[in-house]
């Protein structure tokens, strides 16, 4: 396999963008990361989407994508593993690279999730989840995750407070993050003085509807030096999957997806947890986050909200998590999430975040990307060369 | 890139499936493909699947049939490009195997067309087009073709019976398929006998709405000469792109990515046309076989439904184009057609094509699979070795 690094990285402000279509909105960022990467053409398209029909009436969506990018007749396709769409292209792009199939590869994502009427949007999140024994007996994401959370506070005697050291958290970063979608400090009261979604998870809980997309462009290491880029090294890659219902997997409360896919990855990258300086990971609700850090090996089961709490996933604490702001302040547009992991991560290694949220000393960041209630998994780790 | 062979192949019985569910009907395939593979286990699942949110409210594709195929925990994931969602689910396979990220890929496609109601299928078609500038002024596919089907006629003077002479060959073939359908022969003058659906195209012109799956097993040649079954090696790939919209195209009866991607499978294969023994491609409607015929360079612009017609591409002839039916008379469950196809072609170059359709000293064949109105084109080439 050849080495591959990331070269570019093209990111626009997400939130509820009325003004842009679908294909504005992932051409925006698309050309962002052509433009970073200074290069003249891609040669393949990848692009993570989760629902373009039932969101938008597209699908078709890497011809399209790659049409609007101005790029028409190259390879082009779209891939989906429901929330962690975007981690998949990522993926996929990399195995194109290596493979010596294309040389630069662009990997992107895209949501546009508010043009839906009534309960839309929640009818097309549930498709992320098993139709037929769960959908149908009417449980939605947030009654998924209310569950795990109810089951992990009881058996690890965690409280409501100290669930709510999350979300604080990400808005805390995501505060310092130009391009999220809620760019705004919490107080940790509000969390659970917020409106009551699914017990015991409130508003400030859950990750929003956003529209969003962002692009990385992937080439080899050889091709990264003569465009005179700082090389960002993908050197781990992790996919696994696991029941899609949750009242089918022996623990509730342990993300196997995850924490098989950051084996794989921590394997082929030769790394320990020890050795990754910041991590994104996929708080698609607060409790999320906590189950994630704990697959991937950061904190013992049980202790992760704990270690949100005691302030160790800070910015300044020993493993920053979610330095932009995560799912829940940056936005969560589904398809394009694990893609806007990337664009942190390379941001990180390169030095360049944005407003006081760098982190000191970032060599090796790792993404965790997550669709359905833990289903899938991707995990990738990079390396400033 | 590590040499790639097929070495499995599953299929089921397609139509109108009212007794079988989405996950029954990818799952029949794929254990079948695992049997006639003989390995006990798959490292990685990629399906080809155009709208499972818009066809059965599920999406998070790879993952449910991962699960349901009893490979839980396997990398897994859902490609889609419209009608060429199987071709891209192949293409991805074949690069990861040629990457060594993955030594064992099964490449599916499903698609189940009946469960919506009303125009619930042609809205859920349609989104393989152009949302904004085709769909919402109206058009649906048919339309779009029977746009192609009129130019091409005047242009080249080719008569309604001419054009008859396309479905007429599939059902001949289809007819010895018994996984088909349609299995059955029709006359020629049943063609222009049948009902209207958009000048100058009639119902037996158009692929059916088809419920079906078909699975594929990749692996490298190393491994295949230990399981002991044929080799059917993949020589060439190529994907290519064009404008989204018909009406966008310098020549819209020139179906620009099919060529550019049969270009790029030749080379890699360094194979011409007339090396090609027998080709599968995606007549989804009558007019669309005699254009890809032509853009893959098996025959001069203008002259592919004369070559139809004059039995060059029957089961005898020169070039045998699709001896399964093809779309017209085996079915067309969108994401599943492009899996089909290298079923079809495996048969044949195995040699054991059913009901005396197999072709004579089979040992290099096609597949093009193509999405929307040509926006997406796959082609792939396998020589038995």
């Amino acid at each position: 396999m050849r080495d591959v690094a990331v070269v570019g990285i093209g990111i626009m402000k997400w939130g509820e963008l009325w003004e842009k279509s679908f294909r504005d909105i992932f051409t925006e960022a698309g050309l962002n990361a052509i433009d970073d990467a200074g290069v003249d053409h891609i040669d393949s398209l990848l692009v993570g989407c989760m629902s373009g029909g039932l969101f938008v009436g597209q699908e078709h969506i890497g011809a399209i994508m790659a049409d609007y990018l101005g790029q028409k007749h190259i390879a082009a396709g779209r891939v989906e593993s429901a929330c962690a769409s975007g981690g998949l292209a990522f993926r996929q792009a990399f195995i194109e690279v290596a493979s010596g199939m294309s040389d630069i590869v662009m990997a992107g994502g895209v949501e546009k999730m508010t043009d839906v009427s009534g309960d839309g949007a929640t009818y097309a999140l549930a498709t992320a989840a098993d139709q037929e024994y769960e959908v149908f007996n009417g449980v939605t994401f947030p009654g998924l995750y209310a569950m795990m959370a109810r089951i992990y506070m009881q058996k690890y005697k965690v409280t409501r407070r100290e669930l709510s050291a999350i979300p604080f958290k990400s808005h805390q970063n995501g505060a310092k993050n130009p391009y999220a979608q809620y760019p705004f400090p919490i107080k940790i009261e509000d969390v659970e003085n917020g409106v009551l979604v699914a017990d015991p998870l409130h508003i400030l809980d859950c990750s929003p509807i956003t529209d969003g997309g962002a692009a990385v462009i992937l080439t080899t290491v050889d091709i990264a030096k003569k465009l005179k880029k700082p090389i960002i090294k993908v050197i781990g890659s992790g996919l696994a999957t696991d029941t899609i219902s949750l009242h089918q997997r022996d623990n509730m409360i342990w993300l196997k997806s995850t924490e098989l896919a950051g084996k794989k990855a921590y394997e082929m990258a030769g790394k320990k947890p020890e050795d990754i300086d910041l991590v994104e990971v996929h708080d698609c609700f607060s409790i999320a986050e906590a189950l994630v850090t704990e697959a991937l090996g950061f904190f013992k089961p049980g202790t992760g909200v704990k270690a949100a709490a005691e302030g160790l996933t800070a910015l300044n604490g020993k493993l920053p998590v979610n330095t932009s702001g995560g799912l829940k302040s940056k936005g969560h547009p589904v398809g394009a999430t694990g893609i806007g992991q990337v664009v942190e991560i390379v941001k990180q290694l390169r030095g360049t975040a944005e407003n006081g949220r760098q982190v000191k000393k970032a060599r090796v960041g790792m993404t965790q990307n997550m669709g359905g209630s833990g289903a899938s998994g991707v995990v990738h780790i990079m390396e400033v060369v």
